[in-house]
């Protein structure tokens, strides 16, 4: 668990083991961000849920992973969960874990499923550096700077995948090759996954757009309008990419289709050119008695030179043709 | 008939044979869930159906199985309707069976077509056992409940036809064979049949939410939202399935005919080959008096080294393709 | 034209000539049902629509065949138009005719097309039978359940379509040939045809439910509810089929590729066992004279055993490898 | 120009060369319909415009061909613009041409861009002779009958290219050739522009019926809703011919591998059965000194009978198994 | 930075290098058009949108490129932010650059991402010529006549797709070559990027129309449903253009295929014209002692001419069948 209490003024960070340190952030004056990495301590989540007044349904909502992402408006608090993306560079896909950010008054609170690390680093030197307008705005508008650089985040993902698909693309059209396919297919559940993360945030901005919570001032209230955006923006590129997957596919086919065509082109000029050749040869094979052109002197080398002819004639009119 | 009569502190089981027995379950103050198996017996349920101001067209709609899911809020009752899937792990297949579940004033009635078993026995537990809510709630929460308990299994269903797709996937990476086709074309009408069946819920949990019955307490309704989220959740995943399914069916086709070139390609090389070489060999066996060459000594093992280099020449370019 | 004219306690049928006799049927306490077979005489039509009060506009829709179906609610009556569906099982097609129906005060007059038969005998036998509910009911109901009868028999060629759709994929799977195409065609225009028919069903039923209308009793009003039910299982699954059609069209590409593809590998195999048999053969067809194998004893049979051995060993490892 | 000026009484007609004599149309107790040719000479319609109160964006819109299809409600009139469509029967294609209608109080002003003939006779018809509606009803009756008649048009042009379609249809199944896809583009093409041309019509009708314009009378409402149906009925078949469009494509696709495959399977089954039968003959060419068949008597011609039979087997096999 | 400040009677245009030389056109009573060109110097940006009080998620929207296009309306002035186009010739792409423009009391400021030249000439000499309606109208005016002509050149650059289209097709049909394919990719990430573009519009259109701010003047108004009309305009160009792209990929395919499937048919004829005939020469080449045929003074010519007959025969038949 990590503290985050800061004001125009003055900020303080700490590091807590127990769950009741927690409490007396609870009223402050001060903007308080409180990050929980790991999930797996429902008892923990349970008692800080009942003291910070969150409602049990909501606690379910952040202890199971799983979750569509969506966000709730209560009373008191404002509770949003969604996927924080990761583009692991080593295994070449996209990793999401779960996060649930509940926005209470003068207090944010975020609970990571803490896989490993997450995308707010940023976020923190914004506070620490004290420039910008973080620390002259409340818990709202820390809130609303949280889910912004996650989808913000979503957008560094999506010009990954967008750079794979140019990569594979490029593959394809140079020297297409079998194994491409699973690579395309991971691709797809790729995009797929990554649908699924991003389609329900066009209906959580607007959500929040609307809201009307007392909980969002008028102040922070621009902003919202930024991260509808955003989303849609996000939610494009998906759709986009999917297309262009599909496209991917087809050229895959056609690329396999051409390849093998070419080959098989290739191997039946060889045969078609040797087939009529062998033919003139079994002629001068035959054992008539009475076959004259045996008998000339020249008559082999007259032949061999006529099939060198139509060999050469062949190869000519199908190189012409473009068959070989 | 099977009666679970429960308040906070009490809980009492039974098992009826005669219709008339249920009849003072109508106005207790306790919490009474009726669950009946088995819909031929349309007497009984006419007789019920009366006794608790049941319309005749519900009563119909229970009794009709193949019916689209529908909830229907009457002044006083609220009427759903909805298939109960199973997953057959023996056949591998998914089956439905219809259920209607009626909620009055303190009371629960659901009508299972009664193939074989259901899914309410951890419901039951969790009554029996008297932890949890569900004790402490009314009948609404326990039609909630009943409803919940269906949907997640859905997602249970959903995650093994997933399952599924990923060993067709497999399969057809590394070893696609003509009869799996059958198999894909089953999954298809399968993910049909769930979709048939998923879809509705959607319209279905939007009007539980938005009734504004009497029969659903204040403190049932945040739980409603859930069965929202889950229904959305099940309806995005039959989505996604069914383009996977395309895309298996996609895989398939390319795997195929990836396997007959590769066959058509060794075929086709090893003709181009001899070809060449029977035309050599042709051309010794022509009867030519004048053949220089059929007079060396050495002529013979001289153009078998030719054809023998031919040969492997060819082999190796073949190779170095990647044709063979 | 065919009179039925009921109450509780009574029931008249009769059949008539000349228009005029039907004046008298008009303002009747009881329910009259006036069914007119044939479209052709617009003379009568034009008579009997002045005298019962209908719009110029509404004849016009009687009598143009090829209708969109439509309702259409005015002052003094309602107006619906749709097609009536016939399952042909001679020519295994489904055939359909335009039907009017005009719900009046105390009367409901029906205008088929007249083609041959109907579907209303069930609802003929109902009200001689004189139990249920239609002879307790006014006249709103038995326009229901005439059109409640025609939705029913849709639902019924849609499952002998589904039976047509099965029957078509195991003779794909089992048995592919190039004729099916064709039927498939037919049978998809089949479903266009369907989908044209039933999709304004949706809107129809939802204007009726909200019509408002004084022509609708209060006891009818939950019978319409059933109808919108049906009217989206109908919908649902004429777009079910329609993915399956097109399913199947993909089934025949890939049964009809399959089997080309077994042609053309046994055929291409059995070549390449004997091309290089034939070139073994043209190596001792060569008339090198010094080929010292050739006059050796025992050359021809240990190379026709050699020629076989190659031949088993081809066979074989083809055979294994599954090409043949 | 071309005047129409008629009352339920009488009827003027009168063609005009000068903008000036048409002023004195503009308040008549009479209805008049001026119908101009040709959008060219800007300055007649400007002057025009200027006279009978049309805003200026509504000129530059008459003017200014390639505009999609819209209506627009002014205080004193309303302006539809929308294409008309001719079949050419010559070059077997539909051709389009815009047309802006005014309907103003009284005068119904329609500006064609004159390519050739229009679509309106029988609707001049109608006036001239009389009877029916149209000489009983005001201007906004007039309105409604010219884009009734342009709409009623639509779907005649649909209608032919169903016909075009059945043919092609006809064509691919009998007898597929590679020039057809060309066509079948075109085509394509066709149903895209009638697209374009027809979507907006939806709009447009349910615009018109819910102006309330004070221009339209309440004797006409009614017809309006008709002018929906059949836009609705033209969109439909539109979508439809769309989705068989793709499937004769589909079609051609599979017709032509079908032709192909047959070709290809006769000619490799005629290799293949001359293969073997060249490999028995290249045996028995072998140079062999120790060759006991060669020297019997009847060697040869067991030797040819044997080959008659293998051939006729392999032939009679192939033809059982349909390859041939 | 360009100033143009003009009034019905007056104009003046202005380059100047320092910002603060703008601040006087703020309150003018003229109507003044600032264009900056380069969006690099954010001091400058900044320093303006203080003075002409545009808020700082305004500011940041304007610098960072890559926005979706959007409408802002604000208290004192509406922002827009959109592509503008440009269709490079050299290298036959579509290029776009960022534009915002922000529309204050009689003022509107449009930041461009300044690569080269923008689309606005024509509209800067209509405002030095002084006719037409821009100098007799406001500010919002010339906002709508800016966007306006950014949209009117989509149209353009849409027209130019198009004729690519054609330009593709033609080539597929005449003569369809493998590289196309990528050229096709291209043209469809063209489509893609265009749509993209294009398809804000229609929101953006629809909430200028329905604003009501009271910085768009009544006059104004009517001209913003022409910007509504032309972005649908555009929008269904795109749609159509996508699919007909998607048609020119299966066009590609079936070019391709038929290509390659004439190549292998008349390759695969010749050679099933020769093995027949290689086979009689080959049993003519048996060296069996007893043939009588060989030993005939006219059987070689007899047998040379039966082989001719044959493949004569066989040529015709093959090109008859319109195999070759």
């Amino acid at each position: 668990m990590e503290i985050i209490e800061y004001s125009l003024e003055d900020i303080k960070e700490k590091k807590i083991e127990k769950v009741e340190e927690l409490f007396k952030y609870k009223d402050l004056e001060t903007v308080t961000w409180i990050n929980i990495d790991g999930l797996h301590d429902t008892d923990v989540i349970e008692k800080m849920g009942n003291y910070f007044g969150i409602h049990p349904l909501t606690l379910e909502d952040i202890v199971q992973i799983d979750q569509r992402a969506k966000i709730e408006m209560f009373e008191d608090y404002i509770f949003i969960v969604m996927k924080m993306l990761d583009f692991n560079e080593e295994k070449n896909i996209v990793e999401g874990e779960q996060i649930g950010i509940v926005l209470g008054k003068n207090f944010v609170i975020s609970f990571q499923e803490g896989k490993e690390g997450d995308v707010f680093n940023p976020l923190r030197d914004r506070i620490r550096g004290g420039k910008g307008r973080i620390r002259k705005m409340g818990a709202d508008y820390l809130f609303y700077a949280l889910i912004d650089i996650i989808i913000d985040n979503y957008l560094i993902i999506l010009e990954k995948i967008g750079e794979k698909i140019e990569k594979y693309e490029e593959v394809l059209i140079e020297n297409p090759n079998e194994n491409i396919i699973k690579e395309i297919y991971e691709l797809k559940r790729e995009i797929l996954y990554l649908k699924k993360v991003i389609t329900p945030l066009r209906e959580i901005s607007i959500k929040m757009e609307k809201s009307g919570s007392k909980l969002i001032t008028e102040k922070t209230e621009p902003f919202l309008r930024d991260l509808y955006d955003h989303s849609i923006q996000a939610i494009e590129a998906v759709e986009t990419y999917r297309e262009m997957v599909s496209f991917l596919r087809e050229l895959y086919l056609s690329s396999l289709s051409n390849k093998m065509n070419q080959v098989m082109r290739v191997l039946t000029t060889i045969s078609t050119i040797f087939i009529p050749l062998t033919f003139i040869a079994g002629v001068y094979g035959m054992n008539f008695e009475n076959m004259p052109e045996l008998k000339t002197k020249n008559g082999y080398f007259l032949i061999m030179g006529i099939m060198l002819a139509i060999g050469i004639g062949m190869y000519k009119y199908f190189k012409n043709k473009e068959w070989l």
